[in-house]
């Protein structure tokens, strides 16, 4: 996830790039640059870090004179924040330049036969791919060359591109990556989201898949891949500036909830090929997989409770023991780690203090060490014997959601990837686990678009005092993290329970009115669920149930049901945890909190 | 722990038994039996089963005619519960009876030793061999005769004999067990406690250690081993008997917790002998020792707690990887478990119905099983591969505390045994732990003294909404015990968590007057702790912390402080848990609450 920006008119083009870039800085932060049409051609700059320092670097723009430019604000996904894999990227001869938003899927292809070619890459990126692109197959017509790049390109992009030979035009497409154009006064924008254009303008197009628009000060013309033209409406934004920063929702928690069909689809579709899970830059041989005798998780937070999940998982599709520790434990239990233990540290941040040093702990005791981390370039990221990123973009709730969801998802990976290697799968098996993390996003996608059954539920109850979780193995995984996103926003006491402990202990706290959510999507413990219901039931408790679409059994039982599509078992918790996020989110919302900056809480835990 | 009752006055003594026994039951139901004076000599009657067994087996007394005699209910340690295990025993020739409360620790040598002088011995007791000794040594000289056995025997007693030759007197003698005489009018009594004969009569002696009492109706004669007559001062009992049952405390709970010092030592002390651990009755080789992989620590609720110390534990002495799980989860998630993994189940009762299904499940995949239970005969005991009794004495408390004690040390117990076996640790090593363990006893007893402090803080906070315990590593594993104990009879909403992962959600819910009990006896981890205890401070937490005498820097940063004796750290848990358990009595006391029986909880969970 990332943010372009371009404008073309009369005034000039860097310091409204600028602009554009600081609304769009939610999208990404690692490093920003802009490219502006000049006298002298196109003139790149660009820098790591804030975008201050670019700012800084062309003094407020002023060191880029020229009337048309796109800009990029960067969050990492191929190659690490640097000044190089910052956008814009120039084609070979500097003829083009390009900023793009979006996965390029099958950019190492496409970096082979480009060096063929004889193409020289100076980034890390999926992107500069684009730019070689586009000057390999130019002979003069822009519409017609971006259409045999498109053809050529897997993946989702949105991308925003100058060409020398056209000083008074750029032009843009998009696919499966957002991309408005603004329509102003003898001057036109695009930009991935109306924050970065509102001071100029409040008309907009939004572009669909596969539009190709071409943009200058007093023209924008929009085609479709058989180069017809495309008449669209024009939609008049009424919202501000801060509503429209959070995709027209009140809380960037929300947003972020929002977006995870997508942050899943990216974080998935990549890594499969031909009906494999392909895992480009990891390095783990087969011999070395076979050599493992033991897996360790270590994480904090909402990451360690991926890791609880990651044990059933894990331990059932490889049948090879998994330990799951809280970094801040690891460290000082001198764990029995050697090296035939893989550990996988996963932090979304990859700054995380105590899972930084678990890891180096680890290492010094010489095990290999796995990250799954979001943040390209972060210390775990670069101290880690392999990565595996997911690719949720930036997150901005404390709260975490689509990072939660898509570390999830990167543990399904690898463990379908080992599983691949150690041949302890059928094929049949894998089609099944990949086909279902295929239609996870849709799966949810249609979880979300029941919300506001939730947010009734939540309206009944975000009185309450405590609030108690049960589940059974994957659920009781996931109730742990359903209990923490509800204390950490809505500072209601949650509690998470693997449901058969209750009656040793934590029952008596069960009285008329207390609040119990029972997660009851593991098929072969669906009846010792209802039982359990019962017995919560019996001594006052109101019960919210989360269960699979089809057991209907559960309605004689719970006073609210949620339903959830059915999936694998394996992959069930994706599903279970969106309800559970929705609900933390309503509750605190209808308590009236603020529910991106919980109080006492920090985004990224860099301090032990 | 069981109980004694004895009687010899004019009236009919078995009916005087039975009342007293019922009495008693507190301190043992799993059979009883009478043994009473009749013209045809000693008739004893006993059964398998509640006292109301043996009282329709012998028609509530009246199959019994005499007015001396003397009865016991048994708590089992050695041998199952059974007819032939009860007491009384009776020696070889019937001239003697014997009812003894206690642990005869070196029974098994005592028995070889009787074997080769050719007595044959009936039941699995260690009791029986005060039977035959008696016999062995009785030259028409009772009192000459006790001298002698006690002489021979190690460990912990209180008896009472009956002898043939003299239907009009009969004599007990106490060790390290209670035992009180009851001074009536034409009647003379004894027993283990007080309630017992609070019917008849008001007016006792307490026993010391070491006294011998000889008993006629109408005379209570008190001697030294040098049989020098001592002199007593008579006590007069102003208790009812529902106080008198609890040892004069208000609850259960307090007179279990109070009992720690005394069911530890029973526990440890004759496990203990020339220097080293001695688990006479288990049947681990060396050489299955050396096979074994890895060990899984299966339980429910407080017995869960207890593996999550032993992990710690086992791991530090032994580096062989330990898994802890909750029984009604290990189950259910097809754990990896083989021949090759030794699996502990822990349970008070032996009967918890998750537990049992957990070991069946462990038996099924190849593991042995090594059971950690209160209850001798139960089903977990009858069905383990071997069998380490925690001697706590019934614990009639729902709230467990001496049970879960002495699970602790059993664990420690089997750790160093398996350590001796695997040659891991050195004997300089093997040493401090023990005598880490001999001394727990006197330093729970130091910190039960204190008890009023603890009390005095517990006034200050019983209203508070939610309580957080905050620990690491081991003083994790006991928080995890101190809020369990408080939410089940306080009803407060508290929950323990890794001090370290406070930060990762849970610091949200801190507010104002919040009350956080942090544990910092892990001494590598102190200054940390202090670390914790200034984060939640800032959010206005009142702290009340629990560390090791010494450790005064605590004193700058907590509110309140509860020091423990310094002792080797690996043991620490057991001191630690002891002010916890008081600060949930005395919390839940406050609230005038039903302690002994909270709401909604069973003592022991036989249903899953």
């Amino acid at each position: 996830m990332c943010g372009i920006v371009g404008y073309v008119g009369k005034k000039q083009a860097a310091p409204i790039l600028l602009d554009g870039l600081r609304k769009l800085e939610y999208r990404g932060y690692d490093s920003a640059g802009v490219a502006v049409m000049t006298a002298e051609g196109i003139n790149v700059q660009k820098a790591k870090g804030r975008l201050s320092v670019l700012e800084k670097r062309i003094d407020g723009g002023k060191l880029l004179k020229g009337t048309m430019g796109i800009g990029h604000t960067r969050w990492a996904t191929h190659g690490e924040p640097s000044d190089t894999n910052s956008h814009p990227h120039l084609s070979r001869s500097g003829r083009f330049a390009v900023v793009h938003n979006g996965i390029i899927e099958n950019y190492i292809k496409l970096r082979e036969y480009l060096t063929k070619k004889g193409f020289t890459f100076l980034s890390e990126t999926d992107t500069e791919v684009i730019a070689h692109l586009v000057e390999y197959y130019y002979q003069g017509d822009i519409i017609d060359t971006i259409t045999k790049v498109m053809n050529k390109v897997e993946g989702s992009y949105a991308l925003g591109i100058l060409c020398a030979d056209n000083p008074d035009q750029f032009v843009a497409v998009r696919k499966e990556s957002p991309l408005i154009v603004g329509l102003g006064k003898d001057e036109n924008f695009i930009a991935s989201d109306i924050p970065a254009i509102l001071a100029y303008t409040r008309d907009v197009y939004f572009l669909e898949n596969n539009e190709i628009v071409v943009l200058r000060a007093d023209e924008v013309k929009i085609y479709n891949t058989d180069r017809e033209s495309v008449q669209k409406e024009i939609f008049h934004v009424d919202w501000d500036i801060s509503a429209a920063e959070k995709g027209g929702y009140e809380h960037f928690m929300f947003k972020e909830i929002m977006e995870q069909p997508k942050a899943l689809q990216d974080t998935i579709s990549p890594r499969i090929k031909d009906g494999r899970i392909v895992l480009d830059d990891i390095t783990l041989s087969k011999e070395y997989i076979d050599s493992i005798d033991k897996i360790y998780i270590v994480a904090c937070g909402s990451a360690y409770h991926v890791g609880v999940v990651g044990k059933y998982v894990i331990e059932k599709m490889l049948r090879l023991p998994v330990e799951v520790s809280v970094a801040s434990e690891f460290r000082y239990m001198q764990p029995i780690v050697n090296e035939k233990t893989l550990v996988v540290v996963i932090s979304q941040s990859g700054e995380t203090a105590d899972t930084i040093a678990a890891m180096r702990e680890a290492k010094r005791l010489g095990a290999r060490t796995f990250a799954i981390v979001n943040a390209v370039g972060s210390a775990i990221a670069r101290e880690a014997d392999d990565v595996l990123y997911t690719w949720a973009g930036p997150e901005i709730a404390v709260a975490t959601t689509k990072a939660y969801s898509t570390q999830l998802t990167a543990i399904y990976l690898l463990a379908i990837y080992m599983a691949q290697h150690m041949n302890c799968l059928t094929q049949e098996q894998i089609d099944r686990y990949i086909n279902a993390l295929q239609t996870l996003p849709e799966h949810i996608a249609q979880i979300l678009e029941h919300k506001e059954e939730i947010q009734y539920t939540a309206s009944l109850h975000y009185n309450s005092k405590s609030i108690f979780f049960l589940g059974r193995t994957l659920d009781y995984a996931v109730a742990l993290e359903g209990s923490l996103k509800l204390k950490e926003i809505s500072y209601i006491h949650s509690e998470a329970y693997a449901a058969g402990e209750l009656k040793h202990g934590t029952i008596a706290l069960i009285e008329q009115g207390t609040v119990v959510v029972a997660l009851c999507t593991v098929k072969e413990l669906f009846e010792k669920m209802l039982s359990n219901i019962k017995e919560v039931k019996a001594r006052g408790a109101v019960v919210i149930a989360v269960a699979e679409e089809g057991q209907t059994a559960i309605e004689q039982e719970a006073d609210h049901i949620i339903y959830v599509p059915h999936c694998d078992s394996l992959v069930m918790p994706s599903e279970v945890v969106v309800p559970l996020q929705l609900f933390a989110y309503y509750v605190a919302s209808l308590k009236g909190l603020d529910i991106d900056k919980p109080r006492n809480l920090a985004k990224s835990v860099t301090v032990e």
